[in-house]
């Protein structure tokens, strides 16, 4: 099946490339008669747009989002939504040095090895500017949650580590994310991490992040084992977005090193619900929500371009040096907070979707 | 799609209950004229039977994998082969205790919430007993990965950690894992990881884990992105093995702490060939294979069914307890090394398949 | 995807050859709580099932179809249903005759040239055995639809011609087709289909047929478009039953030949209801089901397996002949017709599923 | 999965409605290094074009499709090819009176009926436009089955009757197809056929056709039992055209009225190859390709959109009546040669690009 869509029911393909005329996507599935403008999907496209503090990469897009099929009168008709985003900022740079050189921790030398070709212009198809598609179909996906569920799914992420400085858990405070250029819910740490990016960026050098991304309100019964469990889909999903290296669920991790008491979530009843004790499952058991809030998170990378030079090769088969020149962005997790959020978003509605199908 | 198939080309289909007559799995798109019958299955299956250790769960069954159809005079014949394991120990036990109670960390809750009804035998369809139809399919890859590679693609995993108690990587040893109970690389944990279960069990209680699993003789370019790279099909086949709650590439989290010059794989030639001077990648960039080693690796929570007495609700909506009688698995992430084997061999031929399909 | 599974939320893999030890399919996708069990499957494979009149091959089968997961005290559980039918009448038959050439008309020289190998015993993958599983899931698919509707669909074929005697429309009486061995909504065509078939059995020759299903009760709104148009996903189901060549819904190839004024149904109101004025859509508009009764007519060729001796070739590439020795079927259209009646009822459960998905 | 994507490894999403902005679509699979522009497309594009003769639509659109991804520097890279096509012809029409009225023949029902909300602007997304995306598509297709098999594959259509007239088979020539406005392979046929739209269009009335596409070129082998059985694939894709009632391979319904020994291709050896002595099976048996031509046929019916007057209901209820005012098309099977010949190429492309997968 097609290697550029993703999900079942409610599914997304994207197209594009990072210095080509535009990039865009086509959202399939969305139900028939939601209300859906531009305006519903631009504030989203915002909040991951490049350029917006000294800390992310200073390509200027205005990223604005065309709708330009699957809406009629303002309201979907159930086609597919064709949202297309031009690509503005294609500086007419000097590609020479990348052409032929395999920029270590990038795609160049694996999309080589597959295709026998490359679009080297700012990493072509694997660069990071294919998140944009993402974020903007995520924002049809929000309105896909609340629209059938008649109450709002929250879906809110946080950056919770730059390098070696995680947040203080217990200053969390949602409030604070919108607050700083870090997506920080512990305002106690942007300092910190201020000073680490800017000598970062001194030193040519690059940070790493790990971001957590939590849906509330999503009822419990979505997921659809065993193979297509909200876990693993999740997980493809996180996994999929450029840079990372890890997901979890809940404890995560951290959950192999606890006991069995410690571990499974006890229930009781509350006002004629069953409520969990704790959620150290991340509101997923055995594939299938189960009404808590679903925690994930993800581990980025530091950014591969650096100012650093690095031994490569080229595609001729020589030894050889590259470093990055000019704009680069220290730290790469800080923008693929939004594009969690969406790709939680976009296995929700999914599920969402594939449940009634299944279960009414 | 159907959520009980996984793979695109290379695709298996499992059914199944933990206490119904039978387990099995239907394996589609095996290339034709490759040598297979039951005694390439049957091999793995006795890594992951159950009883082996009194570490795992003493539940009896041989585990024969029989081969209903696809094969012909010893050869596949590139027609769907049925894989059938007949269940034999389903003791006829009283689940009066679990019929109506949702045991905390289980699947007994979710499945109810999603589906209004559940098979409580043994945990029904969401009881590890499904990843014996997994290895068998996963033995039929790794047969279609040498067969097409023409040369051996190495799959095998490791426990690298039990609760608290990882092991010391500096005395990995790969021969040491057939050696010992655990699949520990590390023969000098043994011990430790032993008094540690026997202790654990005695409490009544679990431990998590953490699998390693290796890929070695992988070619570089398989994977599809953007959303069907390597890395997202290798985080959703191991996210959805049960229990388990992270899955990271290679650095994984720890790559969050990296610095940009210490996580990039810096690259020289080689004898006429691409090499890595480092693997932080886990072998993946772009979503594409490297031709490195692929690393995975997984968490497993503990077993959630223990001695002890957990608080819970039932099905009637009243506040109740449970605890687990008799034989039980203190840590289930042992019996997990050989499904994440499987897993991995899956990925992998579906990915051989789809990049044949595509580029030759 | 694979090829051996039909469907999308509704779901079924078959696999299984002709004179394997079993033939069977797993159905997904069923909805959970709907009562289920082998009593309910069985009445439609004795409708299928060999030998049960002179015009029909002999071949000796019970057909008996169990249910090895799926099913929980009598209510499906929302996992898949397996469904396993034992191969009995495998005659130890002298293939010597067919191992090595290929029967004209047979699906021989393309598996051959395809897979480079072929199980050559009665047909292998490729007989018409398979079609015994597609029976069995289309059992489910009538059940599915009739639960989730709560009122019940009917779906009804009959053979409206032979070789080159159609049936009299003008005497079609639904209740004859149960009274005779053709499936003939016709009485009266009854006598001349039966000496017409045994002039061609004693001639060593075949016929050919067509058949006609009519599902009734269906409501409007089924059906996705553009690439899951409802005819569309119909014309595969049909197509890929054993030996057709053609299939039409509605006033089908005849619709070529009529004006615009006598092909577009008109609406009128009944009973605040739309009503069409007669039904040259088949019910289906735009790919999306009217609410009117669906009829689909599909061509079958005749038997390929006949007494006459026939050119052909053999795998190692010289010019030999072939003629068929002992039971043959002289008519296969016949026994096809309870076959499409299932692949309606499954492509009908398919879509109410997705229907229900994107449309509540 | 996706209702507006089609295909498994070669795969298209298209998007768009009749009074968009634009339509389009995204070809997803295309192997890389492959040659590619937009002047391998346009050709086609005029083929299907309005506007370029009396006898079918006056709607004016240039139809120049833009590459916007997956071509660099003149090569196919392997990503997503994303093509789009304005639309130009949006006459600022006045739909007051096919707002609320459904159409006879026309989805205009069926899509309310399921979504509850229409584009009633020319059709909307059920309008025929949307096959320029097919054709658009489609023209990639042939360049892959070209690109890959190092021979040229000829897909060829023809239509061989409108209404009452069929072409006289004795007098078929391909080289006068281009040289009328019907597509016609029968020179003696055109006038006839001109007449016979001509006293059409004056009554107000329209008229359907059969089309007929042949590929040759193809290679046995080509075609995926059980469920992606190549003319099970061809039958979705031609019944998915707009207004196509029935589709038939090689002798089609025909065959039901042929004996065993006619319908039979008989083979022999010629020059060291198999050689067909007839090709009653229209190139596929088993749901395989043969190597011998591929024949596929396909009836449109008339023009749903005609001057006469017709009864119909409203979306409140209503009796009422409705015509078409204005440009409207006698005879859309003309335009819908070129589309099946897109078809064609589509299903063959990705069915070589699935048996490299298996098959290699």
């Amino acid at each position: 099946m097609s290697a550029n869509s993703f999900g079942t029911l409610f599914r997304f393909t994207t197209w594009g490339e990072s210095h080509g005329p535009a990039i865009g996507c086509v959202v399939d599935g969305a139900p028939p008669r939601m209300a859906l403008n531009e305006a519903d999907i631009q504030p989203w496209m915002e909040k991951r747009k490049p350029g917006q503090s000294r800390f992310t990469t200073q390509r200027r897009e205005s990223d604005i989002v065309k709708i330009l099929s699957g809406v009629f009168e303002g309201l979907t008709t159930g086609t597919p939504i064709s949202l297309l985003i031009e690509n503005e900022d294609q500086r007419s740079k000097d590609y020479s040095d990348i052409k032929d050189k395999f920029r270590p921790g990038h795609a160049d030398y694996t999309y080589w090895a597959k295709y026998g070709i490359r679009d080297y212009r700012g990493g072509g198809r694997s660069s990071a500017r294919e998140t944009a598609s993402r974020v903007a179909a995520g924002a049809i996906a929000r309105k896909v949650l609340d629209h059938l569920l008649g109450a709002p799914v929250t879906i809110r992420g946080a950056l919770i580590r730059i390098g070696k400085h995680p947040i203080d858990r217990a200053r969390w405070d949602w409030s604070q994310v919108e607050q700083n250029s870090f997506f920080s819910p512990d305002a106690g740490i942007v300092p910190v991490w201020e000073q680490y990016l800017d000598e970062t960026r001194k030193a040519g050098s690059s940070a790493g992040a790990v971001i957590e991304v939590v849906a509330s309100g999503v009822p419990a019964g979505l997921g659809a084992p065993i193979y297509g469990k909200l876990d693993a889909d999740l997980a493809a999903a996180m996994m999929g977005i450029n840079a990372v290296k890890g997901v979890e669920i809940g404890a995560g991790f951290g959950a192999a090193e606890l006991s069995g008491e410690e571990n499974a979530d006890e229930m009781r009843m509350r006002d004629g619900k069953v409520a969990f004790l704790s959620n150290k499952a991340g509101g997923i058991l055995g594939g299938i929500s189960t009404g808590q809030d679903i925690v994930v998170r993800f581990a980025v990378k530091p950014t591969s371009s650096i100012l650093q030079h690095r031994k490569t090769v080229d595609a001729a088969g020589h030894d050889t040096e590259i470093s990055t020149k000019g704009r680069y962005d220290p730290c790469v997790g800080i923008r693929a907070v939004p594009v969690g959020e969406a790709m939680m978003a976009l296995v929700l509605a999914d599920h969402l979707l594939r449940h009634r199908g299944q279960c009414g």
